[in-house]
């Protein structure tokens, strides 16, 4: 589900790893590039404004890989609620095989507590939770569900992924993944009654 | 939904707002005392470990808040996904009367940046996630589902009522919460069908 990691990838592996299981303050640059086996001066190459902005990127790299997996299964000729279902064994396949310490669950940037970029981290997040939302109302409508409760199927939706993704982790059990996947199934591929 | 405050759940109110909103390490004893017009001491009496035992103590209420709320509407004569949905519309109101920071979702302690009592911390949650859910279970195998469909329908109400609320105050609107409200209505009212 992910590309071939080269540096830049490496080090934001890296630094999302370590930010989620030891702490963001906790967590210095040196120990990024040292973990991340990426050629000192890249990190400064890629992130200037240093960890502010790797954090940014961290949040970001997320949105696109789930946007991009979420548009990718919709595509995949399934109905929509397959298309989330399929979506989070997936993600709970990736868990597994992270032990649970390779996915960083949004939540964890909004509590970060960092005075200066926490605005900016919760509207990044807030981005990111619209994102989502939109790419599964869109199909829904495609679907034939009306707009408003394309938008309230689809919001319920990623509550549930981010939701499920939260309590596998703390967990450490794929369980509430699966039952999120069933979930989404029945609530998306319900035809529209209205 | 909660009771008058005495002095202890002044100090629980005041502590669970501060850490949430100025962060856990930035939030001293003396400001909660300060803010919650608790007398001087009454932290100490109630909590003679200071801020990690404070943590702990604001886990716990929300979750004892939270079971006491889901048992009172499971017994309100409704059906379980009536009873979740009346949940879900009783936290949107408390959400918006408290312009969305009087509620800490629990992620905000799993992410907290303690390294002492981080896993104490997260057994806490853990704790809390299981208790929702064998609340919302038993209610689901008393209305007939079979018992594996009841736990994995709770596990999935659980990460809908999580994820909705860290929605909501991401984006500072209630509309995940009512979104979240619908859907579990649908999810836990339709009959068992194995």
């Amino acid at each position: 589900m992910t590309n071939k990691p080269n540096t830049r990838d490496a080090i934001l592996d890296t630094a999302s790893k370590l930010f989620y299981c030891q702490g963001y303050h906790a967590t210095g640059l040196n120990q990024i590039i040292k973990d991340s086996e990426s050629p000192k001066g890249s990190l400064y190459y890629y992130f200037p404004d240093g960890k502010e902005e790797l954090a940014l990127a961290c949040i970001n790299r997320t949105s696109e890989n789930m946007s991009r997996d979420l548009r990718c299964y919709m595509d995949n000729g399934g109905s929509a609620g397959e298309a989330v279902s399929d979506l989070l064994h997936g993600i709970a396949r990736e868990a597994e095989k992270s032990a649970y310490e390779g996915l960083v669950p949004l939540s964890f940037w909004l509590a970060v507590e960092t005075s200066g970029i926490s605005d900016q981290l919760q509207q990044a997040c807030r981005s990111v939770f619209l994102d989502w939302q939109n790419v599964i109302g869109e199909r829904l409508v495609r679907d034939g569900f009306q707009e408003e409760e394309a938008v309230r199927k689809a919001s319920a939706t990623v509550s549930l992924i981010e939701g499920a993704l939260l309590q596998a982790l703390t967990c450490k059990e794929g369980g509430p993944l699966l039952a999120a996947a069933h979930a989404a199934a029945e609530l998306l591929n319900r035809p529209a009654e209205k």
